[in-house]
């Protein structure tokens, strides 16, 4: 069956409604199948148009009267994100900064807001730079920070997390999608699980936001952050976004007070007094020109339609699961993504034990660009918006004869990133 | 004798040995006359080929891969803005977040190093952004803010400052130019007051880096801050620089526990432990492509030459003040910025009691872009990279000739920059 694939493959890619999107990106030389696009998306050909219009037009010409719109893009591109990827209502997304800074911002702000509370509540498996913000403000505050397992599958164990959400407990911080296995969580049953003992929730989105559908305010959240140079196809470091539900505006304080959160800014009074709305998380100047990459990204997503993206990742994640099932077993791999569809983010991970080397030589020696995650971790995302079907046959056809053939073995791994 | 100097500006550019430089901005119209690069820089062609570049060649091409020489971006970038401006060592500074979340994290970690010591000092005229910050670390952890008061001609008064620092003092915070009259601190003194208490200095050197000749490390500073889109012509909110004083890096640890601070980052370990360099310093992913941005600005500068830079400066702000003191004063304007060249940054600040509606008059009708800040603040900035002495002549004679025939009394104020 898998040998006949290739033509089914090629059959879905005729059939593809978003299969001339993959055009709308910087090309890349034909034989390359990207396959990390969780890690860092590639550049939309309207990005480059974009900041070279900024740069000479606006920037160049327009000079600091441009200020005057400027202000008001970390609001308008973040409710452009919020509207088409995080189901936000407006005012309630703003792009700024980073991801850990805006995790840093909205969990003291969290912590603060439930005075007399003592305990804050993670996951083992969540992202590195989560444990870190969160153990610093525990730290610093005399909180205890309570780590629950991970469930065999990725994700916090839903049992031990229940448990762990006591009346002490000020905030629960977790990421949606796991960064290694690519579990999705449940958000709705989480939410519910901490609001019943008066916890607030911080979703890390960075793995989730343009990979799978969400519905943030439908579901009851509170606060979010997440990444832009993944699924968004921002570009390295491009700014981060964070959402806090509207009503929770009012009150929540955040602990770096700048004059981008400062109500009538530029009457430039040396009291602070934050903004009523979104604007109250800010801090600083926004990142104007990366901004424009940020808008850029988000509305190629938009065109093609978070449902579409969703409905294609299934089938190509759904694809790429059935072929290492078929071909990559006898070689050692285990596919250890959760395999129902509703428990399934935007990548596949593959269990090996030599997973790093075999990941350096499928870029070496086959043209096919995954990641590692120690110990032994090879993720496989394969962006529906500019991935193909074929592609996910040829990049799994390469690495089955790779590993096959033993040409991993003399590569050497001296990296420090992949 | 006014008159006559048109002709003494002209022989001045001819015999300006950084004239050539102009022509690497991105142009201009003729007519217009830009004196505001103190707010925001204009932009160097180089940057816009260096950014097309950036995503073009590396991001489209070379992908994840990238980052594993886009890691060292943030103190290769550092330590080129450090050495070529602000008189640093190697591996004390750092190119990441923004001016006011950099200010948050030194501040946070120089009142963390000095434990039991309840004030923190700044200055009245300091930039309202940094007053904020102050306030809310104050605010939270029970520490009194102590601002002095402004000397008339800008900058604190360093009678009342040395009477501020005490034995209870942690931090003094100030800029070392002035942003509303562009006074010059003498940070030598400053840090010598300081240290004689115990207390670690803080500075902003936002209006000073690329604007006067720095010797960070020679002048005894501890902690150092500022941004890029000044004189360093880096663009809207591309990203900030924080310096440290090497053998300081081991005493402080900043409150954003993130993964770009963390040791042996990629080896995804869960429990925080920062590096021991200036990269502690830093939190998150680098936004790239602005890092290129701050080093086509810097690198336009180092041609330039600091020292020259400065000559030239001084030059073009003296012809300034003498013109000012020759046509405006019996038009109602008052030169406020110090005289004697040793307290005098990079612009010049007239005050008027009209002077919103002046400026805006200027931009609109003469072609001439100042900016104001309130109450009465006409600044002026001839940034001598990209500013001829014809161009201040010009400006000021427009400026003399608008306000003489009442062109700005009919111009409506609307805006909310400038």
């Amino acid at each position: 069956m898998p040998d006949a694939q290739r033509g089914l493959a090629e059959q879905l890619d005729a059939a593809d409604p978003l299969a001339h999107l993959r055009e709308r990106f910087v090309d890349l030389p034909d034989e390359v199948i990207y396959l990390d696009g969780n890690s860092l998306g590639r550049p939309p050909a309207a990005t480059l148009d974009r900041l070279d219009l900024e740069v000479r037009s606006v920037w160049a010409r327009e000079l600091v009267g441009a200020w005057e719109h400027w202000l008001d893009l970390p609001t308008d591109v973040g409710d452009l994100l919020g509207t088409t990827l995080l189901g936000a209502r407006p005012g309630e997304t703003v792009v700024a900064d980073t991801t850990s800074i805006n995790l840093y911002k909205l969990a003291w702000a969290a912590v603060a807001a439930r005075p007399g509370r003592g305990t804050v509540v993670t996951s083992a498996d969540n992202f590195p730079t989560d444990h870190y913000v969160l153990q610093g403000i525990c730290a610093h505050q005399g909180l205890q920070l309570v780590t629950v397992p991970a469930a065999a599958e990725g994700g916090p164990d839903l049992g031990a997390l229940e448990r762990a959400i006591g009346p002490d407990v000020a905030l629960v911080s977790l990421s949606l999608v796991d960064y290694r296995l690519g579990a999705l969580t449940d958000m709705r049953t989480v939410n519910a699980q901490a609001h019943a003992s008066g916890a607030l929730v911080l979703w890390d989105l960075s793995h989730a936001a343009g990979a799978v559908p969400l519905a943030l305010a439908a579901d009851g959240a509170d606060l979010a952050v997440g990444c832009t140079y993944k699924y968004l196809n921002a570009g390295p470091g491009a700014p981060a976004f964070l959402w806090v539900r509207g009503d929770l505006h009012a009150t929540l304080t955040q602990p770096i007070w700048g004059w981008f959160g400062q109500r009538d800014q530029f009457a430039m009074a040396t009291e602070y007094e934050p903004e009523p709305g979104i604007r109250r998380f800010m801090v600083s100047s926004p990142p104007v020109v990366l901004l424009r990459a940020v808008e850029a990204g988000v509305e190629l997503l938009g065109e093609a339609g978070m449902e579409r993206l969703r409905a294609k990742s299934l089938a190509l994640t759904g694809m790429l699961i059935d072929l290492a099932d078929a071909w990559l077993r006898e070689l050692g791999f285990e596919v250890v993504t959760p395999r129902p569809e509703a428990r399934r983010g935007g990548h596949v991970a593959l269990r090996h034990a030599d997973a790093r080397r075999i990941g350096r030589a499928l870029i070496e020696k086959a043209a096919v660009i995954p990641d590692f995650r120690g110990p032994d971790i090879l993720r496989l995302a394969p962006v529906p918006i500019a991935t193909r079907f074929v592609d996910v046959y040829d990049a799994l056809a390469r690495l089955r004869d790779l590993v096959r053939n033993g040409e991993h073995l003399d590569v050497e791994v001296t990296g420090r990133v992949t």
